[in-house]
């Protein structure tokens, strides 16, 4: 299991309708009025999309509160690092973290240099160590699967090491969104005109649009044009670029998503922390990191399986071994479902 | 102008709806239906596509008249363009030629070795002295901008050559299914289990949806596995795993297409050979190259563009200079109306 989201793979398991707990999606679904305008866009698959994407990046630019010229897109947030890695002479990557930054330089040719965290932190010792001219490094932020993110003095620190390094740096922050009154990394950058910078965010988790295929960044000018020179052409598609017009503007959606996920979390880390055989990690997003004290995530998974719930075992994570399984959050019924489930393995053989 | 159907770069200079001939889309539109099954399709969105694109893969191989094995899908064809060109050593390319095959070879780090065609024909000489162990050549047939499919006999001649050389043959056939009475390369090479061959075609100009991003195509057990594992994961949208299910069954729509693109392709070459001050290229799919006897493509391009009609202009393409330009087979009434500018431009200053 390299991610998750693959239910196709289990249904022969399980009776009935899966949950899953494997993916980590706003559980309140896309922005109301996305099904229109999108059932309204079949015209525009008639038609390229703009090979300029000019009026999805005045949107995204007008949503991420930076200049239209540093705005890129891509076909999810992992074309975007895709791109990145293809840009640099080596990748550095923290572990564990989203398997596809290693994987995407590798395809790439590109050397990959592993630093483990340190109690889930950044061990800067290791990291000035490591880094040399013409880096990459790739920080998930908040990092997928731990869950946390960069303390703002710390990753100005980070920071401050690439650009006197002459290296580059690619925040992650596909699940920006859901971290509650953490500060804004566009907002924190824009004096140093993002230059040796990427940050990266996506439709996908937020905007609960996995299937359209939209992620979105900001970073310099001449990394923009670096980007739109190595990418497939039209690499985003048409309802993409429609999707991408319209979520944004959604104020009311946006706010009542991070008040649903903040009542969540705060509901399923209580409940959970009761939980014996079981390690909670506290997290600024919309998973859960477990460890298992007694278990491995095989017979958890299972456990889970059986009872029509998909959870993510996590030893697929170079840096995890098979004692550590992740969850996302979900609705309060799918929640108190999952709970119910944690209650049972409790009292299993 | 690296690519047609960039409208939005020439609204400004035309008052009034521009029609586009320099993107080579079937005048019919997508298949009737089609737009009810994507607009029940919002649920799809909210999950990630199948990340092994099963049910789209069974679907294609039928088509095909492949096995599901054999079967590749990506971001529209130039996604696994520039797979393959990832896994080559170095990349032969025939001039002229679509440019996106030279262009992804370079940006993935790969030599890059063009070779002329002779009168739009294959120069088996200059190959045979040029291909080596681990090359992969990439032909468009039929080619893009000239028109020409390769010849049967000489085709399994090429892929003889290549196989001896232990290179790769890549067939570009985005354009197949508009030419008219032509072998079938799927159904030519299966008793080869298509060894170091790679058929891709595409949704976007045959089923008109340049907007949806879905290309495909057929290979061998060894190649397909390795397309796979390189990718980006999710490259297909939930979108194009919906269509892709769904166009190639469309039998009737398949045939009509194919007919009323005859006709027009009859109509528009009988028409142009008229026109003096252009050559007319003969052409088996849906384009014409035109080659401009006493005009560059700049005059032309804005002579077409001031009468609410967009053309390709050629010397974009290597091997082509600004003397040539590309115009698209569209509906009868887009058709005479072509017809009438070029009329207009015999008799121009």
């Amino acid at each position: 299991m390299e991610h998750g989201g693959d239910l196709i793979s289990y249904e022969k398991y399980y009776k009935g309708k899966l949950i899953d707990y494997s993916s980590n999606i706003n559980p309140l679904g896309p922005p109301r009025g996305l099904r229109n305008i999108l059932a309204n866009g079949f015209n525009n698959i008639q038609a390229y999309p703009d090979i300029k994407y000019r009026e999805l990046k005045a949107s995204i630019s007008n949503y991420l509160k930076c200049k239209v010229e540093n705005a890129v897109v891509g076909n999810g947030a992992v074309e975007l690092i895709d791109s990145f890695t293809l840009l640099a002479k080596r990748v550095i990557v923290f572990i564990p973290s989203f398997s596809e930054y290693e994987k995407r330089a590798t395809i790439n040719g590109k050397k990959v240099i592993r630093i483990p965290y340190r109690d889930f932190n950044v061990d800067m010792g290791a990291l000035e160590n490591a880094i040399q001219n013409g880096d990459l490094l790739i920080i998930g932020n908040p990092n997928n699967p731990t869950g946390r993110r960069i303390d703002k003095i710390e990753l100005l620190a980070i920071y401050n090491l690439i650009v006197s390094s002459k290296a580059y740096l690619l925040l992650d922050e596909a699940f920006f969104e859901f971290c509650p009154d953490s500060y804004d990394s566009i907002e924190l950058f824009k004096k140093f005109k993002y230059e040796n910078l990427g940050i990266i965010r996506a439709a996908t988790k937020f905007f609960a649009l996995p299937g359209i295929r939209l992620g979105y960044g900001c970073t310099s000018l001449t990394l923009a044009k670096k980007i739109s020179e190595i990418q497939l052409p039209w690499s985003v598609n048409s309802h993409a670029e429609l999707a991408g017009k319209y979520i944004f503007d959604n104020e009311k959606y946006i706010r009542e998503s991070k008040e649903y996920i903040n009542e969540e979390r705060k509901y399923l880390y209580k409940e959970l922390s009761k939980i014996s055989r079981i390690k909670l990690f506290y997290t600024e997003t919309n998973y859960f990191l477990i460890k298992l004290i007694d278990l491995n995530e095989e017979y958890v998974f299972d456990f889970f399986l059986k009872r029509g719930i998909v959870i993510r075992k996590c030893s697929s994570f170079i840096g995890l071994d098979n004692t550590y399984i992740r969850v996302a959050i979900k609705s309060r019924e799918d929640n108190k479902r999952l709970i119910g489930v944690f209650r049972e393995l409790e009292v299993a053989a």
